[in-house]
């Protein structure tokens, strides 16, 4: 047997170790980053929230006009035997619409592609390590480079745009950071490489309501603080008012939430998380053990 | 010996069929688009003005930050063998500088990646169809989407953030088009999948500055007016100026200069290339044959 401990890949019904599962160089999933993707985690042997991960996908892979020939069971029965496969009971699992090539080499109408679809997975992923995060981490607001904006591409068909990303995260690395978030252009806070971001204002939970992926995570602590009577909303952040809230946290699957203790030169709650997100943080990964919320990977033996 | 006239690639030193050139799922080339390239266009069995593609990728290679430690010299060496080897007289040739993946699995720092370089040839591509040109070409300005500003991703390094662009294209198929030309989020014209913008206004070509790539084709356009004695100007060009210009045309390594007939409902010189188009695309069929701009491949026997 294969050694899938590393990662598996799902590539046109096959299950490869994930270092064997490769795209052309010439796929406009390369050339032009054509494709829409999403992540679903696998927490302690199960899918978290695997329905609404699907139903994004399936959004992401219509905006894009993707066709990929796949049902969502059929994408649930291929993500489901490759984890399995992989025995990782903690994952990072990608399935990935792509534009392929055009039939006719050369034919530059996206119309005339053979899309496809795979799926790979990882052992799970935190967008800011645990360790970290339990520490004080810190966020660098973004100088040089902007969100790219909704009407250039689109943020809630989930892709793999991240130029403006990995620019700041470069300014966020050289400052001593951990991680960057970005600001739109009318300078309202956007979101960063992998998370969502929240202000806690007086009794408020606040995040920002466009041009932003509308992250799964960040649908649970809206949910979360229904659920804990805290009363959430979702609109325009400006950078000035998230730089003055009482609490500042992020969202993302790669670790649920994520308490930030220093944006730039502010600290937060004197470098300790604050009572907010920790209740939020706790309550997340709670919500990964909730049956309702779970779809057991089928491991073998 | 290995048929490589469908394509071919150079990567870590070996030269493969097209086929079979592949990179790994998880890189980040792929997973964050986070790559820089160029496309060295070969005419009638040489580059063409090689050192100054060759010059603006190491520009892109700085401003994105990638170390892939090969100079200009082993980097036309490479490509040299790969069409050589491909026997390919005219050809599309595309140089990629890639993150990679990072040392430490989930790592998040792009300092931390190993950056690899890649190359690939296959038959010359032109952006539009020469027989197309000829009978009269249609542009689509793009009403859903603007290009991404300069301030999300940098136009200047070339890169494969062509979400935009394939937003447009589908628009644009879909109105019966055959390209797509999109506007900046101040209403003027940046550029389109694989080209630059010109129009004919008076005695005078022009051109836009900011927020696109400083295309070859661009400068050997501007340098051909020179030659010709037609007065150049390199300003922004408000979308209503380019239609109500006299001639609009495009530029790119697939194809040279691209005479265009058509933008929305407008018709261009009665549906026919207009003269300066004309000129500015026979010369530079010229300059492509002239001896200092080129730099013969190798082919063996
Ligand atoms: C740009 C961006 N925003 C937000 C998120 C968070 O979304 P989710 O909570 O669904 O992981 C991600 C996740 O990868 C992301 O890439
Ligand atoms: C976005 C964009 N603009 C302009 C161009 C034209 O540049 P060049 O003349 O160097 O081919 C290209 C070429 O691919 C391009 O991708």
């Amino acid at each position: 047997m294969t050694d899938l401990s590393a990662g598996a890949a799902w590539m046109a019904g096959r299950i490869l170790p994930i270092a064997e599962a490769k795209i052309g160089v010439t796929d406009w999933a390369l050339t032009h980053s054509d494709t829409v993707y999403d992540v679903v985690p696998v927490v302690g042997g199960a899918f978290f929230r695997l329905p609404d991960y699907l139903a994004r996908f399936r959004a992401s892979v219509q905006a894009g006009r993707f066709e990929i020939g796949m049902e969502d069971a059929e994408i649930a029965a291929a993500l489901s035997s490759m984890v399995a496969a992989s025995g990782l009971r903690d994952a990072y699992c990608a399935m990935v619409a792509a534009r392929g090539t055009p039939r006719v080499p050369g034919d530059r109408d996206p119309r005339n592609c053979r899309n496809h679809f795979y799926a790979w997975a990882v052992p799970y992923v935190h967008v800011i390590k645990p360790e970290v995060i339990a520490a004080g981490a810190s966020v660098w607001i973004a100088k040089m480079v902007r969100r790219i904006p909704p009407d250039s591409v689109n943020p809630r068909a989930k892709n793999y745009h991240w130029g403006d990303f990995t620019a700041g995260l470069f300014e966020a690395k050289e400052a001593g950071f951990e991680t960057v978030l970005l600001c739109d252009h009318a300078g309202h806070v956007a979101e960063g490489p992998g998370f969502n971001a929240f202000a806690v204002i007086g009794d408020r939970v606040v995040t920002p309501e466009t041009g932003v992926l509308e992250g799964i995570t960040r649908r649970t602590v809206l949910e979360i603080c229904a659920e804990l009577g805290l009363a959430t909303e979702i609109r325009p952040l400006p950078l000035e008012e998230f730089m003055a809230a009482d609490e500042v946290f992020l969202s993302s699957s790669g670790g649920g939430v994520l308490p930030i203790t220093r944006v730039d030169d502010r600290i937060f709650g004197n470098g300790v998380a604050g009572p907010v997100a920790r209740q939020l943080h706790a309550r997340y990964w709670d919500w990964t053990r909730r049956p309702e919320h779970r779809t057991p990977v089928p491991y073998p033996g």
